[in-house]
């Protein structure tokens, strides 16, 4: 599966401007022989929370996921976007969607763990694991920003068979060690490959770092972007994926008898 | 706190001159000041699981214990060294053992993850979570090596109120990705400060990396060591690695529930 992942800045609450800037990158991915173009977190509203809570229409929602559908289905490439969903109660979580290269939706996730006051004003965190979906012959799960941060989220991806998780984030500048350090630990610790597709440039007051990572199972970048706006690429195989797991099998030597029994004492 | 962590070569089966090393050690880092010299797995015996099996009397280990903390007393430093300890049902475990600076034990843990053919042979895992004591103002817990490698594993030290984590380790050449990337996300992910003491060398046909480290909180390194023997310093202070639980609090936000129920599921 060739990955191509979009960092970008986003306008708030342009979703005219933001809908353009995803497909100009997934035309480019999609004439690289892209299967997926991975988006960062709530890029099609860009990314303000508050903004979001005063002003956005839940309403149209279902028309913004036409288009996002049609868009995959007009450059034949799959689609990871991120937008809010409504929780059933009212209320909204953030979401991540995957899309195949028909537009048809495969898989859908909610953020279980929230990032600060703003966040949680304008959004309830999810309570689902990460799912898993066979896409292009690679056993794919997302999660979204903070939830990459803690080690229990992939480990769920990766038990439920992940061999890729596609992370939408929105990562402020100043903290380079997420993707550095720990999403590559993430990917190492579970022999996955992680695809971590952050915004650049400031959008409602909040500068973002960039930095987007792709990194492979060993831990090591298979690619790595700078501040500015950016498309990257990762061929991702998952016999080599899995290959990986043989000498130091992270996942078949967890002790979770164990691990239950301490999160009880 | 004052940490000095001692990465050496130790001799297979020879007691006498690995003592000596690690008397050395704790003669150095006593004039410096420091509160405890963490030593690296098994190293009073080397890092020789076979031939601990084929010729290791587990009844020496009393006499063996009398001797690390009149080591300990005599130079007036806490110690954490790591021997084979019996299991109760005829096995023996690879445990690590704190004494503080007058020799007196204060806090034993047994490997959970052994790593491995030889060690599986030699030893069997233990089951215990690591334990947490308070030690010069500090609240510390041990793992060992590969547990390290595993988050769940120093997450439940977190949980149990750890700020430090010291990891005695036998990791072999070529598996740099384990300090430089494993531990340092072990300390940023549960802002916790760890000590990671290897052998350098080649012990019993195996040759080890070195590369020791000492991670702060925030998942920089305060110390790492070369590919020899060295003495590392950092100072821990308490306050200031609780500190660092206040703008991104990993440990608060976690959704403990959540994880129960996917593990069941």
């Amino acid at each position: 599966m060739l990955v191509a992942l979009l960092q970008a800045n986003a306008t708030p609450l342009d979703v005219r401007a933001n809908l353009a800037t995803i497909e100009a990158a997934a035309v480019e991915a999609a004439a690289a022989g892209a299967d997926v173009l991975v988006t960062p977190e709530l890029f099609p509203l860009g990314y303000d929370p508050l903004g979001i809570d005063a002003a956005f229409d839940a309403g149209s929602l279902p028309q913004l996921r036409r288009e996002l559908a049609a868009l995959a289905a007009r450059h034949g490439i799959g689609l990871l976007y991120s937008v809010p969903r409504p929780d059933g109660a009212g209320r909204l979580n953030i979401s991540a969607t995957l899309l195949d290269a028909a537009g048809r939706e495969v898989l859908n996730y909610g953020k279980v763990h929230l990032f600060g006051a703003e966040e949680r004003t304008a959004f309830v965190g999810a309570t689902e694991p990460p799912g898993v979906v066979s896409f292009c012959g690679v056993n794919v799960a997302m999660v979204i920003c903070y939830d990459v941060e803690f080690p229990e989220t992939v480990r769920a991806a990766a038990l439920r068979g992940a061999d890729v998780v596609l992370v939408p984030t929105a990562l402020a500048h100043g903290f380079d060690e997420v993707p550095q350090l720990l999403v590559r630990a993430r990917a190492l610790e579970n022999h996955v490959a992680v695809a971590y597709a952050n915004h650049c440039g400031t959008e409602a007051g909040v500068a973002f770092g960039g930095g987007s990572v792709i990194a492979g199972p060993d831990g090591a970048l298979l690619a790595s972007a700078g501040p500015g706006p950016e498309l990257l690429y990762a061929r991702l195989d998952a016999d080599a994926i899995r290959a990986t797991r043989a000498d130091v099998p992270y996942l078949a030597e967890r002790r979770p008898d164990l691990y239950a029994r301490w999160a009880r004492e």
